[in-house]
């Protein structure tokens, strides 16, 4: 290998030819480019990509204002509105940090977070003051100036303090001389993970990854530039995985959305002409009950990402019938959203249902811009054979891996051992090299020295037809170590008792792997529909409190 | 601003977070996720990803095999067959750089060309066999060891020594342990400009940016995974404008075209259901013909991409009545193919087609991952104002603009001063914020101290319905220093005199802009479609020679 070659010498970087990447190149084009087309829409309230770019100066400028630059961090706490997305573009314009805070965070965790992150600022829709106030007396380091932004169609409100986001946004200008980050590597934002046991960890991202990560979402849904993109979910939630960024690099539209109203949101699709959703499964299940009570459908076909669960046989079912075409994915805060792709193959559209429903279930394969992802086996960095049988964990390498966990160097090395970032996910490689994934790593129930997937004992018990919701979690037990209990939540008006389902799981299940106890009642589910597991394990008296 | 921040320290590079930037991700990726879908079409020949991609390895291997590695240089002189889309993978697989050289050049130019890249190999189509030997027999330096890629469907044709390539091909693995380059600013790809005056300028672009211009392609073009793309585009031409490496990145099928052949052209796309192709006005307006002679319509709506010079009305409106739409783009060798692109808005479909050729006829706005492009006085560096009058020249800058000029400092400099890559060619800014190009800086003609756009008296000489071609020069004058002269090839059977275009000229431009002398007959043009003016200026008299 030559070291320096002729294609080398006197052709460096310079102004011409080297911009850091980063999605606030975006905006500028959308605004340029696009500039009377709808940007936002949010009840009566529409704003160009013009306006919209405008809104995001002045947020930047006041900041600067307040002496926000570099390195700083900006949290928000707010739903789905306009300004959520301006925070988008606005705070790292300043060179800051914007760390989104989940709005059903507890005061004790908002606190952890607040000063962990030291966030200097924090723009918050009124209906968190409460738990923001009682977050804020409980903080050990200095509070963040609050910035209210208050929601017209929310009523009276009361504000925190005397900070009114639309008043201050008003005495900006709507020009602003703001500079792309001088490294493409410079954070964007900070995440904090829901984390299960411990303190919340807060993921770090960059320009670069995001940048990446909007475009591969382009790439993966075919999006045109006269999408209409309704915000199902949430901007909080690893940044809406990137969609506030891809959405400005094709200059379509986003319809806000303040909370996941069913009913409203059959409203807002055929008004708004809305193409393109995203959401877990408990919003897709909600959406498809709403709308065959109604009897609706879509009279134009309308695309759905599904993420955080296989989607169930009944909700593809379901969407298929009124029109919604869904599409699996899968990824972690750490990977800036979807990092794998359930990419369907030209002849799955013809195979029965039930076929489908397990090819469209897995995980998938490399989302277009991330560079791998392997199931390996972690004492060995070796890829498990691509049996559909052997476990190991999901690992992920390339530019849309985080950079780190913030102030958390310990638990930074965990994660990239070996030079893959480990996920915490165990799957299989099926024989077509799409990955499945079977537990978390800290949810696999170890009996009698056997690993059970929790999942695929809730997959079983999932099948039985008066079940809603399952999930199954270990049961300390003094003769197998561990042993599978179920959580189960009935259909309404279902009746089935104990004996009745483990009767049911022998007859479709390994006996080691059959729940020795089913406790039936509603489960308790995060913001984004996950099963709150530590939940349960507490009131099995095994668990550990989460942070 | 902070100089380090809680979000750098600790927060680096590794293996798990950082990959370099490289279009050769794309064909793994391809081969891994689409293996059976078909990647490329020639003749009876189809190849899948998978095949493909072993293809491309077992390429890479066999020039290792002889020596290849970082920093060579591989030429290739073919036209677009499967082996020149395999060369845009195997090449840089090894760390080389793909020269691929325009098929209709002189033995003098492709010698000056094999000398100056210093090509180690030259892989070659029997057909360019003759001239390939008279350039070797002309070279200065060490000739390139050649491989013979002959075509079957060709009948029996000479070779030029001994390697065939499908018979080393044979002789390598299909798996290949090769490496991305250490670093995304590595170069990729070396294309040399036709350059009218001086030798020809050896282009030099990096991994990073044919990345992201192939990824652009997708974004500005709508591409979905389906895509079947007809190659009417000669690959040597600016790398396809990327279009190798936009097809892998998102597993599309490639039809490879030996020639644009109108006839072959119409049948191919109902064939293979040609969803998008490429190129020059001139190759759009033989399928327009053909079209129309057999009475041809496309059943599915086909797309095209249109550059080198504005689609004329004729063009789109008989591509519009066959089920074509255009899309007008612009670039240059130096910025990987398109640049900017002619975005469609929304209410342009409503306009009358006169108008719609007026908008469409525009370069228009930033590529969507170029970073900017502007029109600016060169003088002073600065925009010139928007109003669709004002000439200045437009540059460019961001990451889709080349590392430079190989071995040529000078130029280089020169194409980069003051921060922006010039393009040499002049434009206004129009009130909505689309260039129109005006003409090349060079061909601008002086006269009385006035400057004429050749490209304006060329417009108003096409809508003569007599004329199927026209190019302005400047013809030295002792009173005025230059007057414009024009070149006019008239429609079959059409009867057109001087005196009569004059005065055509006369009613439609301004005095000083009308022509002072008109020659009729045929015009020479370049591979890509574009008239030779050196050639009309030689023809004059007044014209250098090219190098």
């Amino acid at each position: 290998m030559n070291d320096v070659s002729q294609f080398d010498e006197g052709l460096g970087k310079n102004a011409a030819n080297h911009v850091p990447l980063s999605p606030l190149s975006f905006i500028r084009r959308a605004a340029a480019v696009y500039p009377h087309r709808t940007a936002l829409i949010y009840g009566d309230t529409r704003y160009t990509w013009q306006q919209t770019y405008a809104r995001c100066c002045q947020l930047a400028s006041l900041l600067q204002d307040f002496g926000v630059s570099r390195g700083d961090t900006v949290a928000v706490m707010l739903p789905n509105v306009p300004a959520m997305y301006e925070a988008h573009f606005g705070v790292p314009m300043t060179g800051a940090v914007l760390n989104a805070i989940n709005i059903r965070l507890d005061a004790a965790t908002v606190a952890f977070i607040l000063d962990h992150s030291r966030a200097r600022f924090l723009l918050v829709d009124p209906e968190y003051a409460d738990v923001v106030e009682m977050a804020l007396a409980r903080m050990n380091g200095a509070a963040p100036v609050i910035i209210n932004v208050p929601d017209a169609s929310q009523g009276a409100q009361t504000l925190i303090g005397n900070h009114e986001y639309e008043t201050l946004l008003a005495g900006q200008p709507e020009t602003l001389d703001w500079r792309l980050p001088a490294d493409e590597w410079d954070a964007i934002a900070l995440g904090y993970t829901s984390g299960t046991t411990g303190n919340p960890k807060g993921v770090v991202t960059h320009h670069r990854g995001a940048y990446l990560n909007a475009v591969s979402n382009v790439l993966s849904w075919t999006l045109p530039a006269s999408v209409t993109y309704l915000w199902t979910l949430p901007m909080f939630h690893c940044n809406g995985w990137c969609f506030p960024w891809t959405l400005a690099a094709i200059g379509g539209t986003s319809v806000c959305l303040r909370r996941v109203d069913p009913e409203l949101i059959l409203e807002l699709i055929p008004q708004h002409q809305v193409s393109h959703y995203c959401g877990a499964p408990i919003v897709h299940a909600m959406i498809a009950d709403a709308a065959r009570a109604a009897g609706t459908t879509f009279d134009r076909p309308v695309a759905g990402l599904i993420a955080g669960a296989a989607p169930p046989a009944t909700v593809l079912e379901r969407m298929e019938k009124i029109g919604v075409a869904l599409t699996h994915v899968y990824g972690l805060t750490e990977t800036y959203g979807p990092a794998t792709v359930c990419a369907k193959q030209d002849d799955w559209a013809q195979r029965p249902l039930d076929e489908q429903v397990r090819l469209n279930g897995r995980q998938g394969v490399t989302y277009p811009l991330e560079e791998d992802v392997a199931v390996l086996d972690p004492a060995t960095m070796e890829p498990v054979p691509a049996d559909g049988q052997t476990m190991g964990e999901v690992m992920f390498r390339g530019n849309i891996v985080m950079k780190g966990y913030l102030r958390n160097p310990a638990a930074t090395k965990e994660a990239f051992a070996g030079g893959w970032f480990h996920s915490g996910d165990l799957a299989v490689m099926e024989p077509d090299g799409y990955i499945k994934i079977r537990d978390r790593l800290k949810d696999v129930i170890i009996s009698g020295g056997e690993n059970i997937s929790s999942l695929e004992v809730e997959e079983v018990i999932l099948r039985h037809p008066d079940v809603a919701l399952a999930a199954v979690v270990a049961m300390e037990d003094a003769k197998w170590g561990e042993v599978p209990a179920a959580f189960v939540q009935l259909r309404p008006d279902a009746e089935l008792n104990e004996a009745q389902l483990i009767a049911f799981c022998r007859d479709n299940i390994s006996r080691f792997k059959v729940p020795k106890k089913v406790i039936f009642g509603p489960l308790p589910t995060t913001s984004t529909g996950k099963i709150q597991k530590f939940l349960l394990r507490q009131q099995l008296g095994t668990g550990t409190s989460p942070g």
